[in-house]
C-alpha cells in the first residue's frame, strides 16, 4: 500500500526522486502507446506511489511528452477503473473538491458532502474550498447553497463553512448545557433545529465529543441511535451523518464499505471514495474496524464483489 | 503617513532595517522610562512606521528588553490614544479579529463585525479567522451565533464564514433573477429574508455588484435606498451595512467618519478603527470622498473634534 512518506530534502535524493519520477512517466508512456493499454503496469507503477511521488509523475509526464497524464489516462481506462486512478490521481483538496462538485450535482448525494467536510481537518477544509474556487470559479457554500432550502441548507452551508477551532479545550458546563439543547431538538422533532445547527456547525470537534458523551451519559442513550429513530426526513439524515462523521469516523467509513458492498450490485463510487481518500491516512485502521464487525476481511469481501482491473487496483490500494 | 513598502529581500537592507528597528525600540524604551512618558517621540516614531516595521520594532523591543512593547504602551498611555496606538501596532489580521471581539462583546456593534467582512478579501478574512483562533481559543462564527438569533444569526453568521470567491466573472442572466429576489425580499419584508442571506452571503463580490446595479436598472432605486427605507430593524439594519460594505466601502468608511465627527462627544471607536484600518490601504481615496461629501478636509474636521495626544497621533496617520 503506498503510504505518506516524509519528504526528505537533500539535494541528493531529490535528484533521486525525481529521476524515479522520470523513470515512471517513461514506464507509463509505454504502457499507453500504441494499441491497448497495459493496465497492470499503470496498476502495479501508480498503486504503489505515494501523493507526491503521484504529482511528480504527473509534472515529469507533461514536461516529458507535452501532454497531460490524467488526461490520456481517462481517455485510455474506462468504468468504475478510471474513476478510480483518476481519483486516485488527483492532490487531496482538489480531489475533495472534485467529489463535492459531483454531489452536489447528484441531488441525492448531500451525505458526500457531509462526510468530507465534517471529517476533514479545519485547515483541510479550506485548503479544499480553495480547489473548488481554482477548480469551478464558484465558492462551494455558493453552489451547496443554490441547490438546497430550509434546514437543510442551514446545515449543509454551516458545515461547509465553518472553521472550527481546532484545540483541544474543553468546557463541560457548555457540554452539559447543549447535549440537553441537542436532545430537546431531537426528541419529537418538536425542539428548535436551528440550536442544533448552530451547536454541530461551530463548536470545535473535541467540544462536540464532550457533548455527545454528556449526551449518553444525561440521556441514557447514544446521540446517533436516539436520531436514527427520527431519521425520516432528508434534514434528520443529514444530522445524523454529521454526527456519525464527527463522533467517529472509521466507524462512519466502515458502514459506508459495509453497504456499498452488501447493495445488489455493488456502489462503487463510495467504495472507490473511502478506498481512496483514506489510502493514506487511516485505511489501515477502517479495515481493522471492518474486520471486527463483519468477521470478514475487507480485502476478500472486496475481492468477491467487484472484478477486472478496478478489482485489482482497490486490493493494491487495500494493500494486498 | 505610514505606507505600506514592498520589502526587498537583499541582505544589506535587511542588516539596515534590522538596524533601524533596534534604533527605534531603543528610542521607544528611553521615551517610556523614568517618570512620565514622551509621547511626543511614541508619535513620531510609530506613526511613521509601516506594518513590517512595526512588527520588527516590537520583536527588537523583545529581545532587547525582555519586554513586551505593546503591554509597555498600554501600561504608559491611556484613554483614546492607547486603544489607538495600541491597534495600530498589531498585526492587521490580529486587530480585525480584536475588533470584531470587542463588537461580539458589545452587543450593540454588529455593524463592525459586518464591515470587516464584508470589505476584507475573502483570504484576508481567513487570516483574521485563523488570527481569531489563536487569540480566543474559539472561532468567530462560533461567539457571533451564540450571541444572536433568527435570520439575523443567518445573516451574520453566513458573512463571518463566507469564503467568496474572488474572480471577475459576472453571470448576467443571474444578476437579473437574484436582483429580483433581493427586490421581492426586501418589499415590504414579505419576501423570504432566507434567499436574500443567501445571495449576500454566498455570491461573490463582483457578482453582487452585478446585481445590485441590475436591482437599479430595473426598479428605479438603488437597493441601499429601497433599504433605507425599511431598515427599523436590526436584520434589515444588517442587511443595510453588508450591502453598503460590498457595494462601495469608501463611500461606507466616509459616512461612518462623518457619523463619528458630527456626534456629540464623538465616536472616537469608530474614528480609531477607520483611520488605523485603512491608513495603509486607501484612506487617501476615502480622505477624498469625505472632503467631495462635505466640502471640509477630514484632518480639519478631526482636528476641530478631537484633542491632546489622540489627535496628534490620528492627525499622523491621516498624514497630517
Amino acid at each position: 500500500m503506498a503510504t505518506l512518506v516524509t519528504i526528505k530534502s537533500s539535494p541528493i535524493e531529490d535528484a533521486e526522486a525525481l529521476q524515479k519520477a522520470f523513470k515512471d512517466a517513461e514506464a507509463l508512456h509505454k504502457s499507453v502507446q500504441g494499441w491497448g493499454t497495459d493496465e497492470k503496469s499503470v496498476i502495479t507503477i501508480l498503486g504503489h506511489r505515494n501523493v507526491y511521488q503521484r504529482q511528480q509523475i504527473r509534472k515529469s509526464y507533461q514536461e516529458t511528452y507535452q501532454e497531460d497524464l490524467l488526461k490520456r489516462l481517462e481517455s485510455e481506462l474506462s468504468g468504475d477503473f478510471e474513476r478510480a486512478v483518476y481519483r486516485w490521481m488527483l492532490e487531496p483538496a482538489d480531489r475533495d473538491a472534485v467529489l463535492a462538485n459531483v454531489a452536489i450535482k447528484d441531488g441525492n448525494k448531500g451525505h458526500v458532502i457531509i462526510e468530507i467536510v465534517s471529517v476533514l481537518s479545519p485547515e483541510e477544509v479550506l485548503a479544499m474550498r480553495r480547489a473548488y474556487h481554482n477548480r469551478y470559479k464558484h465558492s462551494l457554500e455558493e453552489d451547496v447553497a443554490a441547490h438546497t432550502t430550509g434546514h437543510l441548507r442551514q446545515l449543509l452551508v454551516g458545515l461547509v463553512t465553518s472553521f472550527r477551532y481546532g484545540g483541544d479545550e474543553i468546557n463541560p458546563k457548555l457540554a452539559k448545557t447543549e447535549a440537553d439543547i441537542l436532545h430537546e431538538s431531537i426528541k419529537e422533532k418538536k425542539g428548535n433545529p436551528e440550536e442544533a445547527i448552530r451547536i454541530l456547525t461551530t463548536r470545535s470537534k473535541t467540544q462536540l465529543l464532550a457533548t455527545f458523551n454528556r449526551y449518553r451519559d444525561d440521556h441514557g442513550i447514544s446521540i446517533t441511535k436516539k436520531l436514527l429513530d427520527n431519521a425520516s426526513d432528508d434534514f434528520h439524515k443529514a444530522l445524523h451523518t454529521a454526527i456519525r462523521c464527527i463522533n467517529d469516523h472509521k466507524k462512519y467509513y466502515e458502514k459506508v464499505l459495509r453497504g456499498a458492498l452488501k447493495r445488489v450490485g455493488t456502489d462503487e463510487d463510495g467504495l472507490t471514495r473511502v478506498v481512496v481518500t483514506r489510502a493514506e491516512k487511516d485505511l489501515k485502521d477502517i479495515k481493522e474496524v471492518y474486520y471486527k464487525r463483519n468477521s470478514v476481511h475487507l480485502e476478500d469481501a472486496v475481492a468477491k464483489e467487484i472484478s477486472g482491473d478496478y478489482k485489482k487496483f482497490i486490493l493494491t490500494l487495500l494493500g494486498k
